[in-house]
């Protein structure tokens, strides 16, 4: 099991809309294989930031599976734009 | 539910050492008062980075209630020396 993690930061004004577009991309992550589970929260320090972990049965269901297909194409499309800086996304896995 | 997030960048070559002493300091966050679960992960990208996830129910159970404990001390004792650069930890919600 991977843990893919990822602080987003969202262009300050446009977080609702950012939520709204999140609610329609979760159907098309969960719908990918390797995926097992997600969860976004959002910073009380900071409510421009949110946490995105995803659990993945492996690294590459989401390196290779997910960002490598058609449905990614859709999903940047939804998110992309709302995020400053953009974001660097990393994998953790039990130690 | 609050979930804490601390991403931990831990001295090169100390790692070992790091996860000998948490393996000795998670007894002491799991018997506080509001404490949920935890789960401290390796990242893939980066051998000496981990993440540490806490729920706690409130979050005054982590901020007053542990980090105003003498068991935060020895938490403290056991850990802090062991990071660089020392870690921002933030708390995130349901949103």
């Amino acid at each position: 099991m991977i843990l893919e993690v990822a602080i987003l930061n969202i262009i300050p004004g446009q977080e609702d809309a950012f939520l709204k577009a999140f609610s329609e991309a979760k159907a098309i992550i969960s719908k990918m294989a390797g995926y097992v589970s997600h969860q976004l929260k959002r910073c009380v320090e900071n409510a421009s930031r949110f946490i995105l972990l995803v659990e993945w049965e492996k690294l590459s269901d989401h390196t290779e599976g997910f960002r490598g297909s058609k449905e990614y194409q859709e999903w940047k499309r939804l998110l992309h734009h709302f995020y400053d800086p953009f974001p660097t996304v990393e994998h953790y896995e039990i130690c």
